[in-house]
């Protein structure tokens, strides 16, 4: 809550990529890692990174970690509760020192506000902060590498902040941000997937007429057509256990009370665990529209805007979350998420996981996202395990060994 | 199509209230009346008559008519066919007087376009035409009144262009912008009356919620609901005979891809013949969505914002021009106009009646609007023995006698 106060359109929640108020947060909580004998720096990208070192001779580290960033008029919680859950399950150590490093990452940007593309500062670890994202403007024309250089950072340095040797894998508390964890009566969550995902774009075309004097059975009224398959589209996502399938928006052309729409744009958002059941849901989905508009004599494109396949976590991680969650007098509960997160892109180089708290309500990139203190301190506790069954896990150990 | 060469958006038609070309198009008209020994007016709502006079001592006069202006990018027949019909059909007479005047009629404006008002030029005939109306601005800022005032016209003289004693109704000869005539085959249609309409506006409000992590048991999709009804709406409309039901819009909020719909705006146009099955059918819709909206747990408001009652066609008219459609060897058809027509605004003060001509395609409202020559040429044959059935209709003598 105190780090709520930071933000850049009061009394509205509202931190973007390197903004003064983000100089404000890097501060506060620099304050709060170096009592707990973190070294703290920022890395070219605006990654805040508290290092508290392993026992002598440690080589290797584990991050634990999340973003800073909020989305405009955003709640207090998405990401930056899981940088201070990190900091938190470190200070439970009492300065005891691991057979590795931890280190604590705050990540300059998840959400792609300011530049339409997120995972900023994540993309810097695993070396897709590139030119081309480097040379986007924001809506005042100020481009990703002028924010670095204003932020007195240097873009030359940006491939430093690549994940070194000795990275053992990635840990992400963070907010469920959806109602499953509460509906289900669970405080945590064990992320065993983060959902792959298929956009599209489908345009019904049918003909345009006056709604007076076209009788019902001569119509080609493409927002009908739409409309029946954005209801078969449910109908059949729920039928598919842990399929979301989403219509979010349909334009009618030329969208006019009296005018029988000619062509209607629907949009199509798909995600699933696994990537055949996702893909064949595009098919099955494609398939239907292309019954229904023939069935109409309307014609049918489509297009598709983004796939992004599945990524499933860590098993060794899984099996010790598993295991501490227990610990801490919480049945395990797996799940998936829907949504991106970090540790998707974080996943691409080393092992992660993710633990969801129960988001009251399921609200979040709200003002009344929340957050329940039990379930804090039930995160906290499962974190305080997890560092103490990986510091004695003979396969923990191998993989440092590897590394 | 000499008189689609006038037009302010060359190369595609467009005549707009007073505009500089409709006076290129009074010249021409008024070219052609003359001739035939008609004596040419144009009144301070901007309308041109054409006077044919009657047999010596004829007191009555029969309006026959229809709208110069267009929509945007329009055909080249819709409204000023049936202006050139009625001349047509005074030029069928070959100079013989019947016991009534002829007034040729060419509205100023019928389709709204200029000043988002329709029926601007037979409104000023029954009295309609008020300080209201006479104050609306087009988007240049300019006034019904002081586009009155640019084309010559006194404003103070709208009151001496109401229908004077003595009409003895009017006739309008018009496009039937839909496909129905030429669906079942037939050239002309009998218009009985013109539909009464409904339109509303429907506000499913649920819950906005992340496309990825809200399973879809937890859903409240407004767009989905939405999407339901509408395909409700046009089963129920299939299944009562004469019924047009149109959804032309759902406006989803916040309308993204990722983000499940909050909330959807949907139009509904709903047309009848009768007001009875009128009213009963938009009870009904507001009954099954109040149904689909309490089931899936979305509220829902509704606002009407068009009530118009039906307008049923003179029935003497419908009857001698069912003997006038026989006498050129057409089956009488009789139909619903499902669109309004100035035939509508005169019908508040005078007998009124509509002969459609077949819309080859059903376009209108487009560049590919046609007509049938031969079907031109049947409805001034029907004209002209309905012209001669009336000069001897003891009943139209009745009227003339009363009038």
């Amino acid at each position: 809550m105190s780090l709520a106060r930071f933000t850049e359109d009061p009394p509205r929640i509202c931190r973007t990529f390197l903004s003064p108020t983000m100089r404000a947060v890097h501060r506060q909580i620099e304050d709060w890692m170096r009592p707990l004998g973190m070294t703290v720096t920022l890395d070219a990208a605006g990654n805040l990174h508290g290092l508290y070192p392993g026992a002598d001779g440690a080589a290797c580290k584990l991050l634990i970690g999340s973003h800073l960033d909020t989305v405009p008029d955003a709640g207090a919680y998405d990401g930056i509760l899981g940088v201070m859950l990190a900091i938190s399950v470190v200070e439970s150590l009492g300065g005891r020192r691991l057979p590795f490093a931890i280190e604590v990452v705050g990540f300059s940007e998840e959400e792609g506000v300011r530049f339409g593309v997120p995972f900023i500062g994540s993309r810097a670890l695993v070396g897709r902060l590139d030119e081309e994202l480097l040379s986007r403007r924001d809506s005042d024309g100020i481009s990703v590498q002028e924010a670095i250089l204003s932020y007195e950072l240097k873009p030359s340095e940006i491939p430093a902040a690549r994940l070194s040797q000795g990275v053992l894998g990635y840990l992400e508390f963070h907010i469920e941000q959806g109602p499953v964890l509460e509906n289900r009566g669970f405080p945590l969550g064990i992320v065993e997937a983060i959902a792959g995902q298929t956009r599209m774009e489908l345009v019904f075309t049918g003909v345009a007429n006056h709604a007076g004097t076209t009788p019902m059975e001569s119509r080609r009224d493409a927002l009908v057509a739409a409309a029946e398959w954005t209801v078969a589209v449910e109908k059949s996502a729920r039928d598919i256990p842990g399929l979301v399938a989403t219509v979010g928006a349909l334009n009618a052309k030329p969208g006019a009370t009296n005018v029988i729409a000619g062509q209607c744009c629907a949009t199509l958002d798909i995600r699933h665990a696994s990537d055949a059941t996702r893909t064949q849901s595009v098919s099955a989905f494609l398939h239907s529209a292309t019954e229904i508009a023939k069935r109409r004599g309307i014609s049918l494109t489509s297009s598709t805007k983004l796939v992004q396949t599945a990524t499933p976590m860590d098993s060794l991680f899984l099996h010790e979350i598993d295991a501490a969650v227990s610990q801490s007098g919480i049945t395990p509960y797996r799940m998936i998420s829907g949504a991106g997160h970090d540790a998707m892109v974080l996943a691409e180089k080393v092992p992660a996981a993710m633990v969801f708290l129960r988001s009251p309500g399921g609200i979040s990139h709200n003002s009344r996202e929340s957050v329940l203190v039990e379930d804090v301190a039930k995160a906290i506790e499962c974190g305080f395990h997890l560092l103490n069954q990986l510091a004695v896990s003979p396969e923990f150990q191998m993989r440092a060994n590897r590394a």
